[in-house]
């Protein structure tokens, strides 16, 4: 059931011993929604706690360096940013039939939890949670207020995307008006600085692009062996699937990635006036009209082939 | 002479055919502040035109593309964005001396008009731009709103630094509910797309990076042997400044660029806990605490031993 700001305010002080369930592969949303619903929780004298089934990275530790401790029994689990209890991990099987209230800003939340806090046009999980705490009146640390800033800044790239409008903009004013935030340090911390690994990485990646039909497509093809070459590992691949569309000119850039011999996984990505998911469905895949993939067979070779022919065709639509 | 928004006001209200000068090696603040002020004079019934001793980049097009015929005589010569008439190219001999209004960020702005509208707290030109047309309580155009918004977004580096606080965000707010701005596509340019030639130097840069005092110091060294092999100029060079400083654990960025044999120009940066003006006045130079430099002659190998050293003893201060 879908719920209001009232109620969720209602639901939140009513509550004590509390899970806050976040997504796996936790990003800046999640984690800083997280860790601001706990903190705001136990400011209102309950007993709670973050659960996650991932690691956090460490540039998150900031916020997630804090007493943490589980070892209750809960009461009530509340999920934050968590579209699909799938998203669960290995708490799907334990909570995901018992989640009270869900805090979300995706349209595609599958309405699992009792009552759900849904607003698909906030940018972030954090944004809609800042309206929930001034709808409540109630003060925030500077603490929580970093947590928030960061889950805005990061679900919106730094405020780059399209989900970055006026409100966004403003709740951000109102965050930095009222506390004191370290967010050029943060937002250093989340979009400038990258691993050694991160930096080969890309680095390949650019020598390795190829350029097609009249630089309007980048490929880039990620072997085994190139991996390897570089001795680094598959989480430095992070960030590197968004640099073909980087290039100046560029309207598709394909990833080509090696499973297993002659098995690879295509995915592709447009700036948008080309529907990349119609070409993909042609190639027996599928997925958005910005960003589809595909897996192909084969020789590589002729995989580049196939794969040119199909963008070609696509564009002439 | 210092002004406020009412005699900045009444300036622009009594002004006619202007000349809008703006600084060499156009950014997106002096462009957007520039446009959107040409704009903002031409609705209000003036003759005016912008004037750049240098090109504009191709990404600026949708603000440039505009009718801007130069071919009048002034009454009336106002600068935005301009901090020093040296900044004006060859426009310094023929108006250095004869601006009336001044509108400007910079706290280092000389005070070489009759008139100076200055806020170094400001981000950007535009933003106290955007605050003096609030003031005036005129209707800008959604073309000039995309102006200011540039101008914004490219001198905060789309909100990431210090400078985009909370009025920053607030005028953005205010702008974004006003009117209609395509500004994921004016940040996607903005910040995302690069040259085949800056990648390719981007690549470069990284694989000729080292790394000295257990990764706290990054250096690069860019010979003009290495350009000439890439086939990229200087131009592709923007942005490779600071990639040093985006490796993880770095503490101070150095590049080194040859300026002839045996003659090199040092860059310094520093992501703030090491003072590299004064390792920088150790060795000639000088700058600013987070960004100095030098000049240095002789062998490469022992000014990178030399560096290396002087960065080492600046540290343990």
């Amino acid at each position: 059931m879908n719920i209001g700001l009232r109620e969720a305010e209602a639901f939140l002080k009513n509550c004590d011993n509390v899970y806050i369930l976040i997504h796996q592969s936790p990003d800046g949303d999640c984690i800083g929604a997280g860790f601001a619903l706990n903190d705001i929780l136990r400011s209102m004298g309950k007993k709670s706690a973050v659960l996650c089934c991932d690691n956090f990275s460490k540039k998150f530790d900031f916020i997630t360096d804090v007493e943490n401790n589980t070892d209750f029994t809960p009461d009530t689990i509340i999920s934050v940013d968590v579209a699909d209890t799938k998203l669960l991990g290995k708490y799907q099987e334990i909570y995901g039939d018992k989640i009270q209230l869900c805090i979300d800003h995706h349209i595609s939340n599958t309405g699992y939890a009792e009552k759900t806090l849904l607003d698909a046009k906030a940018s972030a999980a954090c944004e809609l949670l800042y309206r929930l705490v001034r709808f409540m009146g109630i003060e925030i640390s500077d603490y929580t207020a970093q947590c928030l800033y960061t889950g805005i800044a990061t679900d919106t790239g730094c405020f780059r995307f399209e989900n970055a409008g006026a409100e966004t903009h403003e709740a951000v004013a109102d965050i930095m008006r009222n506390h004191k935030l370290n967010y050029a340090k943060i937002n250093r911390e989340m979009f400038d600085i990258k691993s050694v690994g991160m930096l080969k990485m890309e680095s390949a990646v650019i020598n390795v692009m190829e350029y097609y039909l009249d630089g309007k497509v980048t490929m880039i093809c990620i072997t085994n062996e190139l991996l390897e070459s570089l001795g680094v590992d598959v989480s430095d691949l992070d960030g590197c699937a968004s640099l073909p569309l980087k290039v100046e000119g560029v309207e598709v850039g394909i990833t080509i990635r090696e499973k297993a011999p002659d098995s690879y996984k295509i995915s592709m990505r447009s700036t948008g006036d080309v529907n990349v998911s119609e070409i993909c469905r042609t190639l027996g895949g599928g997925g958005h009209v910005k960003a589809s993939g595909c897996a192909m067979d084969g020789n590589i070779e002729d995989i580049k082939k196939i794969l040119v022919e199909a963008v070609r065709k696509g564009m002439e639509l």
